[in-house]
């Protein structure tokens, strides 16, 4: 695959479009851990059960023609590198990439409902949304929710709700959340300061690829801790608040940097960002993220006008390594991909308005 | 005067070519301090003795016509502004730009000839080529110098030569000098090794704007210490030896800055420079010189092949103060200088390989 076509796969799923609120939130995501009752959870179950689930799920695709296309897909029949872009593009856990044997997937042709099939529990149904979208995702994911429990019986207890694998997802056994990029909050000095504020929530702060992983580029996943105690609608409604609170913040962040004082120093790091990434010959991840950032936030203030708010969003992704190795069709050593980084940020930036891809 | 003018009056000097050796020497500069019999240097002359020069110096004009279109100059008449920019043109020193009082000056139209009267000495005659030219700066100053001396009656003493304001250029009253760009020494590492090995040779090293100046973007300004016990072709021959010395190992590093192993990522800091220098709206003096340093070099490697190699000299003296307020014909603060250095420098830029002005 090439770039030309990994760059219209994106356009294809819900990465390619911006939604509301779109210049803070890049996307939300709900996922539901469910079960089915009397077999054993993936991690104790044996090889008969674990193929039952499959078996389920194989079924459960034919049920799901009012989701549109859906494909079901054996993980140990994907090519690593495959399942690795999996990833990169949010659609499955890094374990269930990794350890494939006896794991499945569902997945929309759009790639914004996807569905892992022993994982660590026996379905993982998760919606991806651009922009913040809480609501449509959650009634999206609850029609899908509600469609698997006409067919399959669930592990529920009256009392605990959603029986699952690991404690913490008992109960409603959802986790919603929303990606953010908050450059301004952390210009300003502010970022940490907020973050701290929103673990008194009842809400926990990430990195973009899950628990454990770090935050480059001040991208990051606010999500609820809790599953036990209250209702799904609820804990939508209170994410929704904090996020509100949040973009709230980091709008005024954005308009002191847009202040007359303050304005040339927050072009110039907009635009020297975007000078080093349509030049460089060699780019770490990390730094392409912090320095797609600093673009982002200059066209959001206004400063960059001949770009695409969504090329931080595409590139975010297109730069990650499986992503590269794609384009290459090859395994790469880490200064490879590096160089490979830097000519493929080039390439994509110098599409500038004109996209040739649409 | 706008950029556009400005540009067009470095083509017509010494600093619009490439010269021999020009991808790494930038330019060859000789001076003479030359002073009348019976007439007391200028810090202990009387004001009708400083007046008796520049009348000298005033008919000294009609004398030169060999040489060309040559005009006599009072300095007091010539705006502030435009005092400041011939120092960083290097036509005159600092301190005759700033006390301009019974100060004159004797430039050719090309301003590779400048003459200061009331200097230091009587006259400091100069001659500025591009490249390394020592011998035919040589020939020019020595032609220029005899001129002079079919005219007027110089302060000479059979045992100690020249007589001088300054013991140190008593003699030969010569100072002979070359630029020289050494960013491969500097970045291998070798050329504070380098440079302290000069002075074993009886030569100095200096930023570009002469004594106590920073060196800047790897600029350096070469010259003889001694102008006593030697021949002005023995000095000069010395100092081109050097020179060549210097180049070669100049040459040594840039071979090595080009070998497989280290090609990417000397490509890689030749092109963030230009990306930098190509996109940023706020730039001091010293990051501009140091990042027009990187992108000369990429050119002399042969990365960047989109742009001519006389940019970095060209920029290095549009970049400066006076050269800044010039082009927007009034006095700036600094913040406002750094803005406009970054404006010049991107327009400037932009032009490309398809140049408008010339």
């Amino acid at each position: 695959m090439g770039l030309n076509e990994l760059i219209r796969s994106m356009f294809n799923s819900w990465m390619g479009h911006e939604g509301p609120e779109g210049d803070i939130v890049l996307g939300t995501r709900i996922r539901l851990a469910r079960n089915l009752r009397k077999l054993p959870f993936p991690r104790a179950a044996k090889k008969e059960h674990l193929q039952q689930v499959t078996s389920v799920a194989e079924e459960m695709a034919g049920h799901l023609q009012d989701f549109g296309t859906i494909s079901y897909l054996k993980m140990a029949e994907i090519p690593l590198l495959d399942r690795q872009l999996m990833v990169e593009k949010h659609l499955v856990s890094p374990n269930h990439a990794e350890n494939p044997t006896h794991k499945a997937l569902l997945l929309r042709d759009r790639e914004d409902i996807s569905i892992m099939v022993n994982e660590e529990d026996h379905f993982r149904l998760q919606v991806l949304f651009a922009g913040l979208q809480l609501n449509q995702a959650w009634q999206s994911i609850s029609a899908l929710d509600d469609c698997f429990e006409g067919q399959v019986d669930y592990a529920f207890d009256e009392q605990w709700g959603y029986l699952t694998a690991c404690p913490t997802n008992v109960g409603t056994g959802m986790r919603a959340s929303v990606m953010l990029h908050l450059p301004g909050l952390a210009l300003v000095g502010q970022l940490t300061q907020v973050l701290n504020h929103v673990s008194k929530f009842g809400l926990s702060v990430r990195g973009i690829y899950g628990e454990g992983s770090e935050s480059y580029g001040n991208v990051f996943q606010l999500s609820n801790q809790l599953t036990l105690g209250h209702a799904e609608e609820e804990t939508i409604e209170h994410l929704a608040k904090v996020t509100m609170q949040i973009i709230e913040g980091e709008r005024q962040a954005r308009d002191f940097l847009k202040q007359p004082d303050r304005r040339t120093s927050s072009e110039d790091k907009a635009y020297r960002a975007l000078g080093v990434l349509s030049h460089a010959r060699v780019m770490s991840t990390r730094e392409a993220m912090e320095l797609l950032s600093d673009v982002r936030l200059g066209i959001d203030l206004g400063f960059i006008n001949n770009l695409e708010a969504n090329v931080l969003k595409e590139l975010m992704v297109l730069t990650r390594a499986a992503h590269l190795q794609k384009v290459m069709g090859q395994n790469l050593p880490s200064e490879e991909r590096d160089r490979l980084r830097a000519d493929l940020i080039r390439e994509r930036l110098a599409f500038g308005t004109n996209r040739q891809l649409k």
